[in-house]
């Protein structure tokens, strides 16, 4: 591979990894303070066995997620419903509040 | 709803809670510290855009994920691959593994 070849494939790799909407975290915000806090917790840590954790996770996985509930590719009894419901923006500025919660794990010894 | 019915209800949903397989958290942890730690990082932290953190989400979601990736009921690249060759056993104890992990969320001011 050429070193052009390799930039390239860098800024290609850095395009495709960028969420491709506009990111509002404050709207993103109070958006998840309705509806997803019931399950996923204000601070992002679900509240119920059967949801996952949003906090901290990476804009670009929680933005396919929610893309994937919407357009049924995922499927979930509440998901689906309420990811339905949801504009690129919505999902865009959901994503990157959510990313924007720092978590910390400790590993049991 | 009668009273005993309550109990009923209770009960079945605390058994449909929890997971049928008994978990080897010891176990987990090694089966996990190869492929999984890859995109997952040793700690349930994603290292890679599109992979999800898996520590400290509840074993229920865990398991309920990669039983989907391994019935096709929910598909990636990667993991459609990796949940097919996991057993019953090897799925709980992975569960229990992430599960275990403590994760601490700081939201944004």
């Amino acid at each position: 591979m050429q070193p052009h070849s390799i930039w390239g494939g860098l800024l290609l790799a850095a395009i495709t990894a960028m969420p491709t909407q506009a990111q509002d975290i404050a709207a993103g915000k109070m958006k998840a303070a309705g509806t997803c806090a019931v399950c996923h917790g204000q601070d992002g840590l679900a509240k119920v066995p059967d949801a996952p954790n949003l906090a901290g996770n990476n804009a670009v996985y929680l933005a396919r997620q929610l893309n994937a509930f919407k357009n049924g590719e995922r499927k979930h009894e509440q998901m689906s419903i309420i990811a339905e419901s949801l504009s690129d923006a919505d999902i865009a500025n959901l994503a990157a509040w959510f990313a924007a919660i720092k978590v910390t794990a400790t590993v049991p010894q």
